[in-house]
Order: C-alpha cells, then sequence, then structure tokens
C-alpha cells in the first residue's frame, strides 16, 4: 500500500510544472520542510543579494545608497511586486511595518473612510476565531476611535453587520484550522451593509489567489515570511484600494508618509497613493532580503500555485487516512477545496510530543496549542514526495507511540 | 596656517584614546565620512554575522532559529545591550519597529499612565522645533486620546507644562542645529507639574551619555542607526521605567507583547517588563544585524566618548573659522558644550550646491533645506585628520564659489 503512494507521489511529481522550482530553494537537507506558513525556506540567491546590501550598499555607498540603491522607494517599489500575487493593480500596495501595525493602520484607517461617508457607524465588526493579534489590535483601534468591538465568527458577519458597523476585519484564511473563508462573499455582505472590508491575508499571499481588486476590498494586510519567503520577520504589507487613497487618514503618519518628506515642516500633508500607508524609516535589511526572495515568483502563475497546492494537500490528506492508525489524528482542515487554504491541520491528542518527534526525525510542522498538528504546503518548493513521507513519518511517530 | 592646524589634528589623533576603534568600521575609501548621525558606518564584523543569520539561522534552521538562534528574545536582548549607553538598568528597554511607531507607544502609554493617576490632563506638549514625525506622531496620538497638543519650544516647556499636562514629548538633540537640551531640567520641571516626560533620543543615543534613569526620565525612544550602527533603517528601541511597566497600556497591543503569545487566546494580557512594548514578529535580518553592530561599544565608556565628540566640534569649529571666507558660514549649532549635540550646523545660503560639491569631493554631511550643513562626529570612528580636512575642503568649495 505504501509503494502504491510511493508510486503516485513520483509520478505526481514527474508531472508538476512547478518542480523545477524547488531547485530555487536552501533545501538540500534531507529533511521535508512543511513550515512554510510560518516561516518560508531560503531562496537561494538571497544570501549574495543581502551580502551586496551590507558590504557594498551600507558599507561603501553608505547614505547615498538612499538615492542610488533605490532603498528609499523600496516600500512602494516592493509593493508593486506583491501586488500581482494579491490582484492587486499597480499603485495599491506598500511594504514595511509589522502585520500588526498594519493591521492597526489599516482598521482604524477604515474606520475614518466610514466616518467620511456618514456619523452613524459605531461599530467594528472583527473575526472571532482570527489569529489573536488581529483582535488585540482590533480591540486598540476600537478604544482609540470610540467604536464598540463586535466580535463573529466568520459564518455569522453577514448577520452581524448591519447599518452600525464602520468595518469588518476577517482572516482569508485561518491559522489553525487552514480553513478558507469566503472572500467575494463576505465582502458583498460587508458592503451590502455600507461597511469597508479588511481583509488578514497572511495565511493566503503566495498560496493562492486572492483577486484583491476584482472582488472590491476596501483594505488588506499581509505577511511577507510565510508563503512570499521574505524571511524572518520581513515586513509585511498594506493594501490601500486605489479609491480610498485619498480619503486614507493613518493613525501613524510617520515623516515617510509625508508629501515632501525632507522639507521637514512642522505641519504634516499626506502623500498621494500607496505610499500614504508609510510610517518611519524603512529596515532595509529586511526588506531588500524581501525584495529579492521575490525573484522566485518570475514566471510563476498564482492559478498554477493553487492547482498544485490542493493536489499537495490532497494527496497528503488521502496518505494519512492510508498511513496513519485510525483515529490517531482527525483533520480540522476542509476537504472541499473552495473552503481549504494551503495547509493541513490535524488533531492529535498528544501533539506536543508528536510534533517533536516529528521534527526529530527531519518532518518540520509545528504545534499550536493545545493538540492541532499543522503542515504548511508550499507549492514552489514542496513535492508529492515530501507529502507522502510526512504522512509515513507521522504513522511511524504514532503507531510507536500507540505500541 | 593650515599646517598647524594639521600639526594640532595628528597630535590630537596621536593622544586619541579611542583611535583605535576606527580599524573596527569599514571607512577604507579615502573619503571623510561625517553623516553618521544619519547613517552610521558598517563595523567590519557584521557582514559576516548577517551572512550567517542568512544562510545558517534562516537558510538550514529555518524555525528552528526562534528558538535556537534566539530570535524570539534579541527585543528584549538587544535592548539591554543599549540600556547602558543610556543610562538604563536592564529590564527597561526593547527593540523594535520604526522610531515613529515607538513615539506612538510612548506618547500614548504616557498619556495612559498620567489617567491613572487623575482624570483633568487634557494636553500633551511637544517639542515645537522637533524632528516633525514626533509632531506628526503626537498629533495623532492626541487626537485618538481626545487631548489637545500644545506646541512649545524646549526653552517655553516649563511655563507651558501645568495642571492639565498629561505629557510632554521632547528631543534631546535637536536634529537639524545640533543644540541639546537640558534634559535633567527639562524632566523636572515637567514632573514638577505632574506630567509624564517623553524624550526622543534619535539624536544622543550613542553619542553622548543620557542617564535615563539617574534623571527620573518616564518613557523614551531612540535610532539606531545613526550613534550605534547598526544598519539602515534598523529597530529603534523604546525605553520604559521600570516604575511604570506594570502600568504601560500599549496602543499597539501585538501578540509579541503578550503574557503567553503562543497560547493565542483570543483575550489580551500583556507581558511584564520592557517587551510589554513589543508589537508584531520582529524583523530578525535588521535587529541581529543591529545586535552584531553593538559589539563595537565592548569596553568603550560613553563618557570617553562624549569627551572626544565635544573635542571634535570645538576642534572643527575652529578649523571652519580658520579656514572658510569670513561671512560665508554661520555656526548654528550652540558653542557652550552643555549645549551641543554630536554634530556641527552651518548656515550657509547656498547650502545645497555646497554640500553636493562636498559630497562630490569626499566630504560627506548632509544638507538640512532650506540653509543648513549638517556635519555629523561619531566618536568611534571619526578622526581629528578628518575634522580638519572637512573643514579645509569646505574652504575651497567656497573659495572657488565666491570666487
Amino acid at each position: 500500500m505504501s509503494d502504491d503512494l510511493r508510486d503516485r507521489a513520483a509520478s505526481l511529481d514527474a508531472q508538476d510544472e512547478l518542480a523545477a522550482h524547488r531547485e530555487l530553494f536552501a533545501l538540500d537537507d534531507g529533511g521535508v520542510y512543511l513550515d512554510g506558513n510560518s516561516l518560508g525556506a531560503l531562496p537561494r540567491h538571497v544570501p549574495d543579494r543581502v551580502a551586496d546590501v551590507v558590504a557594498r550598499q551600507w558599507g561603501e555607498l553608505r547614505i547615498r545608497s538612499w538615492d542610488e540603491s533605490g532603498w528609499w522607494t523600496a516600500p512602494e517599489r516592493i509593493g508593486d511586486r506583491i501586488a500581482p500575487l494579491v490582484g492587486a493593480a499597480p499603485g495599491q500596495v506598500v511594504v514595511g511595518d509589522s502585520t500588526s501595525v498594519n493591521v492597526f493602520k489599516a482598521l482604524v484607517g477604515a474606520v475614518r473612510l466610514a466616518d467620511l461617508a456618514g456619523p452613524d457607524r459605531d461599530e467594528i465588526v472583527v473575526d472571532a476565531t482570527t489569529f489573536p493579534t488581529d483582535g488585540y489590535i482590533a480591540e486598540s483601534a476600537a478604544r482609540l476611535t470610540g467604536r464598540r468591538l463586535v466580535p463573529a465568527a466568520p459564518g455569522e458577519v453577514a448577520d452581524a453587520v448591519g447599518p452600525r458597523t464602520a468595518a469588518v476585519l476577517l482572516n482569508h484564511v485561518d491559522y489553525r484550522s487552514g480553513r478558507l473563508h469566503d472572500l467575494p462573499g463576505l465582502t458583498a455582505a460587508v458592503h451590502a451593509a455600507g461597511a469597508l472590508a479588511v481583509w488578514d491575508l497572511c495565511h493566503s499571499a503566495g498560496a493562492l489567489p486572492v483577486g484583491l481588486d476584482a472582488h472590491g476590498v476596501d483594505l488588506a494586510v499581509g505577511c511577507t515570511y510565510k508563503y512570499l519567503n521574505g524571511g524572518p520577520g520581513a515586513p509585511a504589507f498594506l493594501y490601500v484600494a486605489e479609491r480610498h487613497q485619498a480619503g486614507f487618514d493613518s493613525p501613524l503618519p510617520g515623516w515617510n508618509s509625508h508629501a515632501d518628506p525632507f522639507a521637514m515642516t512642522p505641519g504634516y500633508a499626506a502623500a498621494d497613493g500607496a505610499l500614504r500607508g508609510r510610517v518611519g524609516t524603512p529596515d532595509i535589511l529586511s526588506m531588500l532580503a524581501l525584495e529579492a526572495a521575490l525573484d522566485v515568483w518570475d514566471g510563476v502563475a498564482i492559478d498554477a500555485v493553487r492547482a498544485k497546492s490542493l493536489a499537495l494537500t490532497d494527496f497528503f490528506l488521502e496518505c494519512v487516512e492510508r498511513h496513519v492508525p485510525g483515529g490517531r489524528v482527525t483533520p480540522v482542515t476542509p476537504r472541499p477545496h473552495a473552503e481549504r487554504g494551503s495547509q493541513v491541520s490535524l488533531r492529535c491528542e498528544d501533539a506536543p510530543v508528536v510534533m517533536k518527534e516529528l521534527i526529530a526525525r527531519g518532518v518540520v510542522g509545528d504545534l499550536r496549542r493545545p493538540d492541532i498538528l499543522r503542515f504548511g504546503f508550499t507549492p514552489l518548493y514542496v513535492s508529492f514526495a515530501d507529502a507522502e513521507r510526512a504522512a509515513r513519518v507521522l504513522a511511524d511517530v504514532l503507531s510507536v507511540r500507540t505500541g
């Protein structure tokens, strides 16, 4: 039975049009890396590029690099490279700061945009199942803007929104379960109530088509160190739809977002466009590592990534079903493709020790307490053989523990 | 006359106990770098350290580095390395985010601390001469917390503060003029009014003793890419005095500041100590470059740095006076040591073209529009010979333009 699955994996890998991309990544340690939804693997060409930024751009050109090496314009330039991966036309995405900081900008900005349309919207609806930082920051945004925070599961959002709703913060893919939410449908429901939709794309950007422009999303934030492989703590991105940019009023109006930053005038005047979302001096080393890392996307269609992602997670679920002793794990990631992101989460009673043993055997996923084994599938570098091997090693670990 | 100054420079360099530190920096391009108050020079050992972070910590250990390479604890660990340079005991400084974002945390935090003491303090006083981002962010903090912003020059602060003042945001050294403000005296005046003092140390950290603990400063922020040589856009730092930490209520309560971040609970519970100032995932590449860069401070006393800084700026002012045609430039940096930071600013009618020509001749300072030539003196790597040469080249440039 096991040989059968290995043959299938080999056949699927042989037909995989993205298979050659794996060579672009540093993955020659013989293990299986299924934690790219937490920290993407290193593209092989990035170390040389970072070395050049450090030794030549900083070390030799020093201050001149703000112009000559394009440091100053990096946030919007890199934003424009991410834009097509999330379905955004140029000029709407800017890179910088952490995801949490960008959630704050986006949510306060959304509330203020709602104010422009009318004064009576005093509620912020937030995905109650969301990654915690979104909820914490939403609470702070609500407190500082005098709004009431209304938690709602994504399935309840259509009922929770109404004439009092200013903005709704939603996660595209649930970090724990891997459930993909209906971005077009929920955005439409939010708009039907006259509110703004703010999406967190941390677990979808680079993993599947998002279609920000096509679906009329208002604002969005996302992470670049997961499926975009930008490196540990690489700066996040902020999307402000073009139609909202003139009214976008950032709660963090740092000098980098000023219309004429080097005039250094005491009065603030916001720049036009996406760079209104900038704040302070960008963290150039982290940012230019990200820029380099984005080269792996050259010529890659996000639809092909999505197709492989679904094939990988389908296959992994099948391998788990076939290999793993009955009842030891329960998939919590939905089976329907329309509801699945690019990870598989398995509930497992003794998840902490199981994940520790998996990692010791070279299969790297991660744990979400108390009982979730989480496996991320990054289509650019994960193979079907990886998926089969991960399920097999998981079965071994669980059999030993069961036995 | 010129030879006399060159001899003096040689003699001062020969006696300089910090002279050997210059060898720690990549400065072998034959120029004079007087822009370390904008971007500190590269310490020679940093490229290898960054290469290790990228290739081994990210590329090989990947996700394991959050524990094994100490990524997770970097913000507070690096904070503790900066602490002694600004006169803070351990556990009060955390690194991360930009200066602008930290000004926001500190100022909103200060207003909320003031609220704990009593409800009637509805004003934020801000240095009207400050670096613009501080003013812009202070305005946002005031707006979001329902306070009135009161601009005041540092000399007017003692009169501007009163029973309605919640917090005062001040710059330790003016970025444009290089004027050093009286941190102990102004802090005492702010405290006498029952308000909190928030200091921006961007142009003093690493250049002179600050004495945060000794002078009872409440909160402070600072930059690490100027005199601390952390690299372009290296993360800023936030100081929260130990006595205020339990009451510090961040407006950016990201998951990194949670008491148990990996529990990922929907309710926010702030961590103890300085790490309450953390927000989202730290930008590890920029952050660990900074950590490496701080090695140049091993065994360096900040008092020795200050003594050399004053000797350098004294000598540069003398050289300018002797070399430069009368009336062509006017120093705006105060002569008294107690009022001088670690830069010399010269007003010059045609400053833009003069700075351009200086840079073309290898003397790198910078311009602050419309008419300020700004020269920063970083005692760890600037020599007295540099100071003399810069003044001489400036004289040449101005003579040509005058003639």
